[in-house]
């Protein structure tokens, strides 16, 4: 029995942060483990989305909200959160930071050594070492090397990263997991409040994922069979949190 | 003391062998390691370039021409080839599957579950789990499931890889490493025979790697510091190979 948790946002910004967390948690994977050049793809993934987009006005937007609505918190009981004290620091910290810093991603474009890089993983297989030859020399590097290297380059993105991971742990404690039923794999909600975020935890043996469709005031659940890649018409349990 | 090999390909063809021998091996990485849902940069990289070209001309011909001259070479010594009948066999083998075969990775393309992903995987950060819920559900498959599911999918490029495999090996047999020095940073040379491939083997402890440009009769290796990303002014003794 395992129990996995599939997660929809329901806005462009909770979206992005997602998408953001996503890359910071394969970042993190590279810390632990050497895994060769294939650590270049998280981190080049954001380096385009930091390019694109600066995230800074909506992160301290949120992170003031939160700073204002904290204390209102105490009352409720968070899922698995710090303690309310500890957040308050930890966002202002934050704050000051994101204040300060400049844009995300800026100096690792002027290394030369990523900016060819970054240019080749864009082509599909053009990262061999007659390619890149510098890549072989750096990837002939004890790995305790490259490493610190590596969390050189993933440390520039850090003024953004943290708060986002404070931020969406905040939006998952907003609700808390209820039971519920797919009737003929489909599911489908309303809310008064405008949501953010759903939160969909299903057993695998159901042999299904849900896909999760939706908008603020709504949102529609339907489980596809991934053997066959088409609809279930099996009635599911699964447990539903939908977050605001 | 650690020795590098850079290989530098002097014509487009074994440009393309060297570049698809590149990924075989990243394939083959995740044959034997669990590297999520990394293992599909390889994959992908390999369907884009097999439907761009078909290499099969190529190959087959070349084919041909080694299973032409093999029994000349019954007098030279090769550098850890494998036994000349073997390779013969090998060759033949690899030839009649490969006339029978189907174009590469075609069935791949078939396949509702790769072609969602492949989409999803040439945008930066876009396969989080909201994006390919099927993905999410996949990785929480045991490793060995996963595995095969892999083995399989990469099977369908076997009949294109293996004889690959044996004409680079061919290829390099073509000359042995002879001892050679750059002159602050620099060597060129020029070869009555055209090249197709010139190696590079150099100690990493020059802090250097080489960068080989030329065509055919002419190259030229410079020598970069990897630190200072420019050209080496140092004297560097290297070993070379110039194969035809």
């Amino acid at each position: 029995m395992t129990e996995l948790i599939y997660e929809q946002p329901l806005n462009e910004k909770i979206r992005s942060y997602l998408r953001l967390e996503f890359l910071n948690k394969q970042l993190h994977n590279n810390f632990s483990q050497d895994h060769q050049q294939r650590c270049f793809y998280p981190l080049f993934s954001l380096c385009e989305l930091t390019e694109r987009c600066d995230y800074r006005t909506d992160v301290l937007k949120d992170i003031d909200r939160h700073l204002h609505q904290l204390p209102l918190w105490q009352q409720q009981p968070g899922e698995n959160l710090m303690p309310i004290a500890q957040l308050q620091q930890e966002l202002q910290q934050a704050k000051d930071t994101l204040q300060k810093s400049e844009r995300f991603g800026a100096q690792l474009k002027q290394d030369r050594f990523l900016s060819v890089l970054r240019q080749r993983f864009s082509m599909p297989g053009a990262s061999c070492s007659f390619d890149l030859p510098q890549l072989h020399f750096w990837l002939a590097k004890p790995w305790e090397e490259r490493r610190q290297d590596y969390l050189n380059w993933c440390s520039h993105f850090d003024a953004l990263l943290r708060p986002i991971g404070i931020l969406l742990e905040l939006t998952r404690a907003t609700a808390q997991y209820t039971q519920a039923s797919a009737c003929a794999g489909f599911y489908q909600a309303e809310s008064q409040r405008p949501l953010s975020l759903v939160r969909v935890k299903v057993d695998a043996s159901y042999g299904c994922y849900p896909t999760i469709s939706g908008h603020k005031n709504r949102y529609a659940i339907h489980f596809v069979q991934f053997a066959q890649q088409r609809h279930s018409d099996q009635n599911i349990d699964f447990q539903l949190a939908a977050c605001t």
